[in-house]
């Protein structure tokens, strides 16, 4: 289905500004729409109307799409994040609250000019990954009538797929912000915990819940990342963002090494299968390598979410209502919730130390590749199929999504096909904590590389910007003491670096044997002519070590960038001018080596 | 009392080295002192005897003190921790088994050299902090018979005190590691928690608990901890050290800032407080800068640990055996465990949170200072005291300790005094996590500044290393597009930095102004002769931040080591030969933004 309207971020801003159209006018026929497809899907708990929807609209009247980055741009929020006199109903009437404050991320971006179009329906208090939980009536598919929606975040991945919003917020505890997104043909942002403030969320587990995005492309996920990630001194969980995953720049990835689970599971499913291995290639195809890794500790993590005692959480939530009106509250949440007053303190500690264990065990294992990917979920289950065993199928939706919070990583659902009969599959990338706007720019390439049709048959975004995002690693080109058996290579090895690869530098270079030593160290400098390409190492480390790496390298020495004989520029050893006066010029050995072997 | 041999690590290893004495000598000798002490001191629960102590000693026999950083080096093991092959009681006689392997640290320890001398008596399952709560006998000051040896670690820290060993392990859940040290004239470390493995010991609260040392000396402290902190795989709650905490070198420390608890807290100690005052003031003549600071959220979250579902941990420990031989524990010890059977896992996630809002209350005050200087106690108890109110007395002693493993800091306690009855007084120095070796060189340059008398008479360590160790923040100069009002200023502000001063170069620099931008960007570079002091702002940075700064910076520039007007190096730009050809010297101006101006 063509949507009427071309929701991209980028696309909008254009209209704007170009005075092709106008929020009111955009915003009311969304509206319209909305009144009319809401019967059938169910995805508004409340859509707000002209009146509650005009202090925003009014707000832009004094305002320029050029200096609101989100400006007039429609988005949905899913019915457990506040939005201020709009009441929150976490799919529970008897719940309900109308707040006076919206949630921090909500202030956010209405602050960047972006306009609420409504509360959207969700499995109740988001305990459940497939929008048939709730009062409100089910959310079907999108595309097809026989699937659900997804969920919890079921009504916000129906605002975007169905064309009714440019972007929406959802939450993911175990999964709720990426089954939807797989499910509909969307992009689903999990970002690192305490990336985006869960201030003014209904918590599900306060120490796992995230706040995610639905968008149609990577591209437009890490725009809002970008522009939304920051510390909140309204939510205790909140994290500073690191600089190195600030980046909303993107292109072609470097080489990567990507895990993909040995243990594959695809609960019988004859396509799912086929899907997956195309993704696989498509990524080699990036560059990426395939590495095969042990999946078996993330899964026993996952199984600990619903088996131990993290309910207890959510009973923390919703138990004082189940007490006093145990009708208010759906029979399945009940079941879900069932064990939780019995849990003790001293279960929950047990069970977090087993975590930790896990944690552990898999932390090597995420250290030794760059990110991971895995089916979005086995295999879509049928609404029949979910009304006939609502627990068993529901789990079966989160086999690989359930141990992500749990192990603190972050994540991304990225479209990757569509089966037989139409219905949107989709994989998982995920990595390291901190590597948002990296995953981001990996599932940016794919979905360029892949050319899928987007939701709504959006036209994607041809104008990549040429930097790749970086991770939490960094490389740094060595030429002299830091080379693999050279006496300062300990520097590099206790930071857990690895060798990349030994090459050349590009032809522009002098290597000088400086005075002073032992440890005798090289000074490599860029020259206009009578430049050579010198025998280099490339050492990548973890980001956060590389500033004492610096603070230990003295004068003349320095990090600067070095270009390498393919072109590319590293970080790298430099040198100062003064240095080299007088020091004896050893160019053309060729390199540190090829000297220190005539000194032996 | 002056101990029979200088037990120093430094004097030890000489005197190995020179022949002087053997490690069979000494450790004879000590083991016959320590039979002769232990009646009145009850330090040891096990002694190893000379067939026990046989095998390690036998081990140094084909080694050179040359060869191991601990040769010979004797040392005292708190009776929670295993020594494969001897009984770990953890004071409870019921509870006791016999490990087959020791526990990583102990391992680790005896790998370097050390020879352990004994199984330290402890308050029971380590709970407590004065060390009168074990079946073994109470544990009495190693100095005053009227006081207790403090606790949990009493007999490690009487081994120390009492010249029976060089330096012991003890454990830290709550102040255990430094309440002890306190009361005795010891150091003791609680690192970070996760540096020294906890593998093999018996657990207090698994989330918390640390492995602590005691020693004589800082010096001592920070070469022990720099010889051990490793990521250990039988450990989950290890923690990789950063390369900026495992410095060993020491020194004065540069101009620093530390925190004072606004609330005070003497409980009526007519010398404490003035004890206190002198501390500060001793800081104060190192370059220190005192900062009021708000205690309150510090002190909330330290009765968290008692209060709160935390006792749960410790339960988890000993439930069992109290269940089933109830008059196997301590009637103490019952009374602290007795409400952990009834707290729920709701309880527990909901002191989580709470702990968690606490974090994030007291980062921003931790954040603005370099470290926080603290009583160790807020008065020493009497024996008689603790009789009549076991409980009360107990927790007097951990005002200022509870909440340190809680909040997740490293901490040092250190000796600062004296009361008029020859009672050791001590303070305590903590900071922000992976700040160990850091918080060591404050201690070290206060020890040295202050030469009280260490225990039993030892010399005090008169070799100073010049390098001052290095925290978590890092100091960048910038004289260019990175100055205070200029366009690439935020990045240092997106990365938390904070500028320090405004101040020059050294006399020895001529500022170019470079081709290209915007932004206009200068090259500073150090020359013979010609050369002029430049104005440069020095600014302040998270250590794990530079590596993306550095990132950022295209060539010709880089950051190496630049020196300042007062003479000393820092990380600064510096500027490759390429880039100045050619390029504008604008070194008259003094400055970029004197140029800059002229440009306007």
């Amino acid at each position: 289905m063509k949507h009427q309207f071309d929701l991209r971020l980028s696309a909008l801003g254009s209209a704007y500004k170009n005075q092709r159209l106008t929020p009111r006018h955009l915003i009311a026929a969304l509206r319209e729409q909305a009144v009319a497809l809401n019967p059938e899907f169910n995805l508004f708990i409340h859509l707000l109307t002209e009146a509650e929807q005009e202090p925003y609209l009014a707000a832009l009247d004094s305002r320029s799409p050029d200096e609101l980055p989100l400006y007039g741009v429609p988005f949905a929020i899913k019915d457990n994040i506040d939005l201020a006199g709009i009441p929150t109903t976490a799919a529970c009437p008897a719940f309900a609250y109308t707040p006076t404050q919206s949630a921090t991320i909500v202030e956010q971006l209405i602050a960047l000019g972006a306009v609420p179009m409504g509360k959207t329906n969700l499995d109740q208090f988001a305990t459940g990954l497939n929008g048939t939980r709730s009062p409100y009536g089910e959310c079907r598919n999108s595309v097809h009538p026989d699937y659900p929606s997804g969920g919890s975040s079921a009504g916000s991945s129906l605002a975007v797929a169905l064309g009714l919003a440019s972007f929406a917020l959802g939450t993911d505890t175990a999964g709720s912000g990426r089954v939807p997104a797989a499910l509909n043909n969307l992009v689903g942002l999990k970002a690192s915990k305490g990336l985006i403030s869960t201030a003014g969320v209904v918590p599900a587990c306060r120490t796992l819940d995230c706040v995610t995005f639905f968008t149609a492309s990577a591209a437009e996920a890490s725009q809002l990342l970008a522009l939304t990630a920051a510390l909140d001194p309204r939510d205790e969980y909140s994290r500073a963002n690191p600089m190195w995953n600030s980046a909303n720049a993107f292109g072609t990835p470097r080489p990567f090494r990507f895990g993909v689970p040995r243990q594959l599971e695809f609960l019988g499913c004859s396509e799912s299968p086929a899907l997956f291995a195309a993704t696989i290639e498509r990524l080699q195809a990036l560059g990426g390598e395939a590495v095969e890794i042990d999946f078996s500790p993330f899964l026993e993590a996952a199984r600990l979410l619903y088996e131990g005692p993290w309910v207890a959480e959510r009973y923390s939530v919703a138990g004082e209502l189940i007490e006093a009106q145990p009708e208010a509250v759906l029979p399945v949440i009940h079941a879900v919730l069932a064990k939780a007053p019995g849990t003790t303190a001293v279960d929950a500690f047990r069970s977090q130390y087993r975590l930790q264990a896990l944690k552990a065990i898999c932390q090597p294992i995420m250290d030794s590749v760059d990110c991971v990917l895995t089916p979005a979920y086995p295999r879509p289950v049928t609404l029949a199929e979910l009304h006939a065993e609502p627990v068993a199928r529901n789990s079966d939706l989160g086999y690989y999504t359930n141990f992500m919070n749990m192990l603190d990583y972050a994540a991304v659902a990225v479209p990757a096909g569509f089966m037989n009969n139409g219905l949107p599959w989709g994989v998982t990338l995920f990595g390291r904590v901190f590597t948002d706007q990296y995953l981001l720019s990996i599932a940016n390439a794919l979905q360029h590389q892949h050319r899928l049709p987007l939701c709504g048959d959006r036209p994607a975004d041809c104008s990549l910007p040429v930097n790749p995002a970086g991770n939490d690693l960094v490389r740094v080109v060595v030429c002299g003491a830091h080379l693999q058996g050279f006496p300062l290579n300990w520097q590099l090895l206790n930071r857990g670096a690895r060798l990349l690869e030994v090459t050349r530098s590009s032809p522009d270079y002098q290597l000088y044997a400086l005075a002073g030593g032992p440890p005798y160290r090289p000074g490599m400098v860029r020259v206009a002519e009578g430049g050579a390409a010198i025998e280099v190492e490339v050492w990548e480390l973890p980001s956060s070590e590389l500033g004492s790496f610096l603070c230990g390298i003295p004068a003349p020495l320095g990090l600067g960038k070095v270009q390498l004989a393919d072109g590319r520029w590293e970080v790298g050893f430099i040198c100062e001018p003064q240095g080299i006066e007088g020091a004896q010029n050893i160019t053309e050995l060729g390199g540190w080596r090829a000297y220190m072997q005539t000194k032996a």
